[in-house]
């Protein structure tokens, strides 16, 4: 098989590092044990026409392998996890793929929204007022996740493709004390941080980060 | 195979009917052939033992098919979807689900935002603030939308379940014109309500909430 690459940024700052999406995808490869290439760009170079050609949305990641090019982390991950038993048991694939959803689609909006909240719009008068009720939206999902775990080591009793997304949704508000205030869902995270796995995918990516990290003026 | 059912709301207020999520399974399953029957809860029952052991989020829709549940509408369109050349032809798979995760991990995030915000939260002082801001983050989204459908009928240019998953987003801010402001995201919306399965689903979806309305006091 032609080398797998996974796009990223060639940089991100402090705030965003460990974060941006490629790591879910390295994380997955990591996990799949297959070898991989990181092919970086720069913000600004995102909403080239060449970048654009192959993700509309100018985001990354972007998957290549084979010729074919994949965009959305969660598509990848899936495309990764189709072919992996450690990622995906072939007798739940469905069920995987709903609590890929339930990440993607009904934990990360309010995470996301709140994460976004304090990360750029920290001193917008409206993000002030509105903090409060985006911190109950998280905190609604994560009761249901603290009781969906308890109990569980992961999201579908063993580890599959749907704790990647999981655990890096819940990143987002690494900033905050919420998922600490869920003592299950800290301890899930925990768990799944410390698979050597997303150690290596996380160290990968910092990596890059550091070699080209911006020289100060 | 057991007889397909589909759970849904009992009623929603008119402001609602017609954007609650079982309306995507309906109508994948229409596209698919395959018949059902809607099984309705009221908003008050979500919450109960009974169903959170269905989904633990207390969320519809949920599929039942042959002793199964599948949750996450998303998830639910793809199980579908698998099994159907119309929703997602075989050639294409892993594009499908791409374009699926585009609308529900992409472009629904700040459409659902500014939806939310307009019919829950309309007079908070928050939202009076944050409103332009959230606007043009979806008209970020219908731009590349846009350029995506201009010479093409559909995301993959044939239809398939992606377009199913990215109307029923883009119907979520049917109350502004921002749709309206970009005609070629506009003909495609409009192209794919059209279809003789959507109006379908859409129906039987009203005609369940017209035999269940409160009884006015």
């Amino acid at each position: 098989m032609e080398k797998i690459a996974v796009w990223g940024f060639r940089w991100a700052p402090p705030f965003a590092q460990g974060l941006v999406r490629d790591l879910r995808v390295r994380w997955a490869l990591e996990e799949a044990g297959l070898a991989y290439e990181s092919r970086l760009i720069g913000i600004e170079e995102r909403t080239s026409d060449a970048y654009r050609r192959m993700h509309p949305f100018a985001m990354v990641p972007v998957l290549e392998s084979g010729g074919e090019t994949v965009i959305e982390s969660g598509a990848i991950v899936h495309s990764i996890a189709e072919d992996c038993e450690v990622l995906m048991p072939a007798g739940r694939r469905t069920e995987t793929l709903a609590w890929m959803f339930v990440a993607l689609n009904t934990v990360e909006p309010p995470v996301q929204n709140l994460s976004a909240m304090d990360l750029l719009h920290k001193e917008e008068e409206w993000a002030k007022l509105r903090r409060p009720g985006a911190v109950d939206a998280v905190k609604v999902r994560l009761s249901v996740l603290s009781e969906r775990l308890d109990g569980r080591d992961y999201l579908l009793g063993r580890f599959t493709a749907a704790d990647i997304l999981m655990t890096t949704v819940l990143r987002l508000i690494r900033h905050t004390d919420l998922v600490a205030g869920f003592s299950v869902v800290d301890a899930y995270v925990k768990r799944c941080e410390a698979r050597p796995a997303f150690q290596k995918a996380l160290r990968d990516q910092m990596a890059d980060y550091a070699g080209n990290a911006p020289v100060a003026a």
